[in-house]
């Protein structure tokens, strides 16, 4: 598997054509995923090297699961797979979004379309969660 | 500055009304930052218990900044702050999206508006990043 590249200056890391993730203490990068039609966030999850390598070579979604401890190739198991339309990486490039159509429609693992259905809201001057799945 | 509540059970840190954010080691949630008119995805930040105590309270965008080891309210020097109109979170509660009204436009410290300006592409075999401000 071809490693990425390591940049150190500034400018080259955020307006140049090489892509070399800074990978954090624990070898991650952070992945949103939004969907491709709508922009909704779908979901929030984490990326070592691998799982960014086989997104970008097979076009589905694969993060690093930190609960198991293993490359997660999502919607494997749930048949929710995500292909990937785009791959976004930011200024300083330690995240990305991927644009992608959810095989399925469900990217929680609750069973729901996206992992953020809860609003946080006041109420009597009590902060508090509302469901809202819209 | 009120506290937040540490939530054990599985199902109702998940489905219950009350908001427990799960901060990491370092004290921190993720926060991603969406313009609430197109969906766009802007940035991506990281909240300690303050930053996400007084975005709640004063409807701006206050992170951690993580270089610089102190409460960052966005905006605050370059005049481009974030009117946050909606707070989601997610299932187990380590991420929040802020739906923003950016005053002035620029979210990026490069000074676009979005920091994820960058696509990951092929071309002849090699992975490259392609400057695509959409």
């Amino acid at each position: 598997m071809p490693e990425f590249q390591k940049i150190n200056d500034k400018h080259e890391l955020e307006t140049g054509s090489i892509l070399a993730p800074r990978f954090n203490q624990d070898g991650l990068i952070t992945a949103i995923v939004q969907d491709e039609a709508s922009n909704e966030i779908l979901m929030l999850a984490h990326m070592n090297e691998e799982a960014l390598q086989k997104t970008i070579e097979t076009r589905q979604s694969h993060f690093w699961s930190r609960s198991r401890r293993e490359l997660w190739h999502k919607g494997a198991t749930s048949g929710n797979t995500q292909q990937v339309k785009e791959i976004r990486i930011d200024c300083d490039q330690d995240a990305v979004v991927l644009k992608v159509s959810v095989q399925g429609d469900a990217s929680c693992h609750t069973g729901r379309r996206a992992c953020f259905y809860r609003k946080i809201d006041q109420k009597n001057g009590d902060t508090i969660l509302i469901i809202d799945e819209d």
